[in-house]
């Protein structure tokens, strides 16, 4: 008999991107289509479950037991998303309802930084643990939190949203309307505004004094700073100084036993990394000095948002045995 | 049959108060100690139990079914009091362990923050929230964070900290060995601090300019606000705007239902709680406007603490049945 499998879903403001995901965690077919592309949400769904219907039939048909599905502002309560700034579809889209048409499956829908966290517990470094903090490091910053076991969603399914703790009330200009949130300083956006922002105030010689805004990645910027080059390291300092100082505040919110770090930023390693654990040390609660790691996501190389929310649907399906 | 009890006790640094507390809730024959007259926690442990002794004669013996403990940097897991800075017993005290010396009974401990939100949760204001948070404004700030109905107490026992979620970190050096803690701004010394501040740096006359560090109290301050002294009102604006702002962090953390606030400086009112809740609504993630109230604990004139230990017996004595 073909193995059983659940389909997990990450959606992106770019990219959305599917997998079938087995019982364990091993992921397969693994697919992607443009999120942006589709301006009414109707012609997006035809197209996921169409996508859907062709990773089946390369795979031979196994039976599909579920969707999981993570998207940024989803109310996991309500299966919808909810005013997602960088998505095309604006208010309250019910997802889940509008899947449901196709397949008449268990599907759930999670924060995705949220699903990121539940495929560290399932499939990654937090297996053993019970309380731990996932941020994800990408166009913004998403935090999910596990304590007791359980992953926080709070009264109104938006809990975990640490990309929006205040570094400055007077600071960068955020995409939520707000001014100075740590995902303006730690982000692929946060570190390439801070890059020009030292551009403008310094002299110092730069490489990346060649390119604009809109060509610059975290990817030149870690390859510049390999380099040597002064303002890419200066960077990578200045936004691991803020997560670390942000990151103490978030140990003394839920005493996590670790914090994983994931996505693109985290590539360019000890340059991120050192700066982030330093901050951290420096600004921890002594009582936790020694207590918390930081740690680099397991799942790093993968996608754990699509383990997660497929590892989501494994564990209504049969509590216990995914983990 | 005399009523059953469950004994709850509140240790402070300068006080600890005991009472028996019923199954409802219901508090009697309390009593307070001095806690900061020992140097040695045997002598406390010994008058702490003679205390109950005496408190039991007085209520003719009712059945004692176990024992309650709210303190301050309480390890929940080992029944210990860790280095806590505002009491005498330095190290790591096994408070638990030596009070079953004299009482072959449950006996819990837990931080006093995290039982004054159990109390909210099991006699107060949060009887039918499943996510919410409890903010003590005592000498410092202290934080209990419930969230799918559970108190969040983390891998060492020490979540909740929220007093020590940093404003500035080149901000007023805190008792906890760093710079800038929330609690050196939001708490009675805060705002002493505070008013100090503003006395130094104006010219603005005063009645607080007769009272010594030493002397004044929140209180005072509170009926110099009532009198429209300038200074005290714009401390309490102060207090509230950097308490509304760090609130705003913590709705994202857990988004919780409610936030409720208790202590002395709840004592004055709007004068506290317009800046606060006015600063809270203008940094809250666009997401969750309206969705979160702050409110003033319903145990405002109780002691919450007391009530919270005790009730965490009486939910361990026969799960939901006090609740």
């Amino acid at each position: 008999m073909m193995s059983e499998v659940v389909v997990g879903i990450d959606i992106g403001g770019t990219y959305t991107k599917l997998g079938f995901v087995g019982r364990t965690g091993k992921l397969f077919e693994h697919q992607r289509i443009l999120t942006n592309k589709y301006v009414a949400i109707e012609d997006y769904i035809i197209d996921l479950a169409e996508t859907i219907e062709a990773m089946s039939a390369r795979a031979n048909h196994p039976p599909i037991l579920g969707i999981g599905i993570g998207a940024p502002n989803a109310n996991a309560y309500n299966g919808t998303i909810e005013a997602a700034p960088n998505l095309k579809w604006k208010g309250i889209i019910p997802l889940v309802a509008l899947l449901k048409k196709y397949y008449d499956l268990p599907i759930v829908l999670v924060n995705d930084a949220n699903a990121a966290a539940l495929g560290e517990m399932y499939y990654g470094g937090a297996k053993a643990m019970q309380d731990f903090i996932m941020i994800t490091l990408g166009t913004g910053l998403g935090g999910g939190i596990i304590s007791n076991g359980q992953l926080i969603q709070g009264y109104n399914s938006f809990a975990g949203e640490i990309g929006h703790t205040i570094v400055n009330v007077n600071g960068r200009r955020c995409g939520c309307g707000r001014k100075g949130c740590l995902e303006t300083y730690v982000s692929a956006t946060g570190i390439k505004r801070t890059v020009y922002k030292f551009l403008a105030d310094s002299l110092q010689e730069s490489a990346l004094r060649a390119m604009s805004f809109n060509q610059l990645t975290p990817k030149m910027i870690g390859e510049a700073a390999k380099a040597k080059d002064k303002i890419a390291i200066k960077a990578f300092e200045y936004t691991g100084r803020i997560l670390g100082i942000k990151l103490a505040d978030s140990a003394v919110y839920t005493n996590p036993q670790a914090i994983f770090l994931f996505g693109g930023l985290v590539k360019a390693g000890a340059y991120l990394l050192k700066p982030t654990i330093k901050a951290f040390k420096k600004n921890l609660i002594p009582i936790l000095k020694e207590k918390i790691a930081i740690r680099v996501s397991e799942l790093q190389e993968q996608n754990p948002a699509i383990l997660g929310s497929a590892g989501l649907v494994w564990d209504k399906l049969s509590p216990g045995n995914s983990k």
